[in-house]
C-alpha cells in the first residue's frame, strides 16, 4: 500500500490523525496512527489508531462499541497529518462520554476551561473493567 | 495566563493546533504551537504558531496577508491538542494556494493521492522572496 510510504511519520513512527464527523463537520478527536494502523484504516474503513498510553493498536470502539466508519481519508500539504471523515457509531467519540473530545473551551482571558457540552453516556457503564 | 499550565506540551515544548473554519466547519490546517504562540493567540485572537521548519514564531498570514481571526479555542480530553475556530482572511490557508492544506485524498486502495480542490491563488505571486 503506497500511501504508507507517501506520508511522513515522526521519529517514533507516528502520524497525527484528526477524526471529523462527515455529516456535520464537527471535529471529534485527534489521535495517532502508526504504519499498521493507517494500513488497517485504509483497508477496513474503520478508524484504527495507535494508543500511546497503552502502547498498542487501538481499533476505535473495540471496547465501547463506538466505532468510526471512515468515508474519506486525506492528508495535508506536508503529508504529515491525516484527516478522516467518519461516521461515529454510537452517541459519542470521547471516552468521557462527550460527543467530541474538544468539550472544553478556553475562556476569553485564558485563565480557565469551561465545558461546552454535556456527556451523552456514563463512562462507568460503557467501560466495564 | 493559566491555560499555559493547563495544557500539555510535548518534550519539545509543542502542542498540535487544528484550525477549523468557524463558519463552514472545514478543517484548514494543523500546525504546532509553543507556550509563547499559544499565549499570543489567546491574547491577540490571531492564530500564531511555531514553525518547526523555520524554528521561529509564526503569525499565520504575516507574509501572505492571509491571517486567521480566532473566535474560539478549545482543548481535548487529554489537554494535549488545541482546536481553533477561525475566520480565514484571504482566499486560502495553505501556502500552496489551496483553501485547506488537506487538498489531497487517499484513493480507495491506498496507492495514490488525488487532489480534491484547485488552488485559489498562485503562491509565486503571494510569497515574493
Amino acid at each position: 500500500m503506497k500511501i504508507l510510504d507517501m506520508v511522513k511519520f515522526t521519529e517514533d513512527g507516528l502520524i497525527p490523525a484528526i477524526a471529523q464527523d462527515a455529516a456535520t463537520g464537527e471535529i471529534l478527536m485527534m489521535a495517532w496512527m502508526n504504519r499498521e494502523s493507517l494500513h488497517m484504516t485504509v483497508e477496513s474503513k474503520r478508524a484504527t489508531y495507535w494508543s500511546r498510553s497503552r502502547n498498542k493498536l487501538w481499533i476505535k470502539g473495540e471496547e465501547s462499541g463506538n466505532i468510526q466508519e471512515v468515508s474519506n481519508i486525506s492528508t495535508d500539504c506536508d503529508a504529515d497529518v491525516i484527516l478522516l471523515k467518519i461516521r461515529q457509531v454510537g452517541a459519542a467519540a470521547c471516552h468521557t462520554g462527550h460527543r467530541s473530545c474538544f468539550y472544553r473551551d478556553v475562556t476569553e482571558n485564558g485563565d480557565a476551561l469551561i465545558e461546552n457540552s454535556s456527556p451523552l453516556f456514563d463512562p462507568k457503564q460503557v467501560y466495564k473493567k
